[in-house]
């Protein structure tokens, strides 16, 4: 049973409406682009509540860069204005065939880049909620939906998640399938998730990646990276994070300073295969429908257009070598903690912020939870972000359902 | 200017109606499966033949896994027929932008998987063309198309050029964009191209990833790799394999054997993680769909929907160190050469052949290029495949360039 959501001794039919109408009367920050106004065609095969299907029941929110045949998907382009794709993402199906329901389409940049949403940050209408799965964390935040689908290319699940204050997991690489969404860098796009809890995220991640049910042993040692980036971050982050380590060390935890200077090297990298890789697979919308794309972002295109394939060659290389030399670091460690973006939200909605917090970490195909137990000068949260080895998803669940009892048993005292 | 391609001194609707006219009087291969009616909407911005645009004029035939949004793309499956999507896959469009045609959809097994086309063996109709690019091999070796668009995953590329006697053509995975084509398992999935000799595919190439115009300096030495699955080759393909690297070095060139059994290992993780793959991505077509999909994909669905995610997941990373190997081998050889496949197109359609001669070389994802050199002992067309390191596709064009000339020199003499 996931947090916060119960049946209430509703039927499906109640429990539908019961979410819809909680979005019509409660979406105040532009958390979604599209609700729909009936229950989806196979909705009497929906069951019983919490029936033999481990999600069922659960109203999922859905980054509007996922396919859905029964709702409209515009990528957050005006040059997909009422499209209808034929089929769902095949996440979306598995989400459903597990007893989950699509509550609606979230806003998503376009095409999950950089020109901004109009959504804005729950937290404080004045700041920017994050990109590109702000309406995912949005809605999670406002409690609307336990649960919201979303994808990260260089900081797009993690960087919002800590924007707004919940918990963002991005599996490693590979793990959800991206059938179905409007690819952008495929060598980095993933899919990802936003939830209250890490048992919430665990849950839904455990029905669609079924694993064997595995003790996760943890040593309590916690690798401490401020990271290459450290001086990039706002002071009153640096301070918020420092204090944090400080609460799980008086927790007991044993959390010791650890260093990447590479990690440097792999956001650098990162971003080189970003910018060449959108403007090949952004091609047929620039060259097609180009005057309906934010100008920013038809700039970008056509400037990614002019780098040389040599460049992203070598970027390929160097990451697969950074990704294998990271495979044999920090064993000792439960799992690296570091922050999980520069600072708070920032205020203004012109900008969805700095990725540089991720971007490497999306490269290296690596697992990262962020865990909103932080609070910038404003008292905006920030999140604590947990990294752990590629598949080694499970582990980072079990350190941070610890890090989330260590941190609630000290604030509690 | 393409071999074979000739202006004439047609306008772009003369050689428009020309190349059609010729599909729909010579198509008796099944090679493709929609030849439009009327040149596309942007016709009258084509220009003039050969003008500053690269690919001026020149017809190309599309696998029906790409999408095109002026054409139906059904691929290759009952549960599409009739769709027609809004954009066309960026491959497409770049090909468009250079100044060609799309001369219409061909032939696909569905979704790229196992069950046969209905379309023939050109050389001899009761052979199979192997798949699953069957229709764009078709569409080369019948002298249809000059150029075709196909995608491997396992051996679909090289696999059905080698049996329908034309050069193939898988470069560095993820060098040309995947996006708009329907995934099947996307740590694999590589876009290729067909046509009838190694300069025509690298004239495409060029236009569409531009490099510097390197020379590459060949040492004349190759590796000759009968490799670990040479026992699964028919005697008849050794026999003419061992022959023409005896040709070769009739022509002077260095052909040194070499081993490398980890291939074998390539393989079976290509194996893998192909299945598991499969069964996640084309959820949503089995589950909505399933009774649209052939019998046998709609098993192979649900039998990868069973197989353990921690298996995929070690294949990858295995996988991965394989290729970190194989970067450290050969480095003194032009190029590795081995058979494309295990022998001529096997005969009957109801299969299209064994893809283990190319399945661990997609799992590298290094490059590789078939050349129509070889035969079988009913005269049947056999490729001799090249393989190269990780984006040497310019040295793999230059490896073969020079191989067709040693080959044809001797055969001249």
């Amino acid at each position: 049973m996931l947090a916060g959501l119960s049946d209430g001794g509703m039927t499906p039919a109640e429990n539908w409406f019961a979410a819809r109408d909680a979005v019509r009367a409660g979406d105040r920050f532009g958390a979604f682009v599209h609700v729909p106004e009936f229950p989806p065609a196979d909705y009497a095969e929906m069951g019983p509540l919490n029936a033999e299907r481990p999600l069922a029941g659960l109203p999922v929110a859905v980054k509007d860069l996922f396919d859905t045949a029964d709702m409209p998907t515009a990528y957050g382009s005006a040059s997909y204005a009422g499209h209808r794709p034929v089929r769902d993402a095949a996440i979306v199906a598995e989400l459903r065939a597990l007893g989950a329901f699509v509550l609606g389409k979230t806003a998503t940049t376009e095409f999950a880049t950089w020109p901004p949403t109009t959504s804005v940050n729950p937290h404080d209408p004045t700041h920017t909620p994050g990109g590109s799965s702000a309406g995912s964390a949005i809605a999670v935040a406002a409690g609307l939906a336990p649960v919201a689908l979303g994808t990260q290319t260089l900081g797009s699940v993690i960087r919002p998640a800590s924007y707004c204050g919940v918990v963002g997991f991005k599996p490693s690489f590979g793990r959800l399938s991206r059938a179905g969404i409007k690819p952008l860098a495929d060598s980095l796009d993933t899919v990802g998730l936003f939830a209250r809890s890490v048992t919430d995220v665990e849950l839904v991640y455990r029905a669609l990646v079924p694993g064997p049910d595995r003790a996760y042993p943890l040593t309590g040692r916690l690798g401490f990276l401020r990271g290459p980036y450290w001086g990039e971050a706002d002071t009153d982050a640096q301070v918020a994070m420092e204090s944090g380590v400080a609460r799980l060390r008086a927790a007991g935890l044993v959390v010791e300073d650890v260093h990447w200077p590479e990690l440097a090297e792999a956001s650098k990298l990162c971003r080189r295969v970003h910018d060449y890789e959108l403007g090949r697979n952004l091609f047929a919308d620039w060259r097609d429908w180009g005057h309906l794309i934010h100008p920013s972002l038809r700039e970008g295109i056509a400037h990614a257009r002019t780098l040389p394939p040599e460049q992203h060659a070598e970027a390929m290389l160097g990451l697969e070598d950074l990704r294998r030399r990271f495979r044999a670091l920090f064993l000792s460690y439960d799992a690296i903690i570091c922050l999980a973006a520069t600072g708070q939200a920032p205020r203004g909605l012109e900008s969805t912020g700095n990725s540089i917090m991720n971007a490497g970490w999306t490269a290296l195909h690596v697992p990262c939870l962020t865990l909103p137990t932080l609070a910038g000068r404003d008292g905006l949260p920030i999140g604590m972000q947990l990294v752990a080895h590629r598949y080694e998803e499970h582990r980072l669940f079990a350190v941070g359902a610890l890090i989330e009892r260590c941190l609630a048993g000290i604030g509690n005292s």
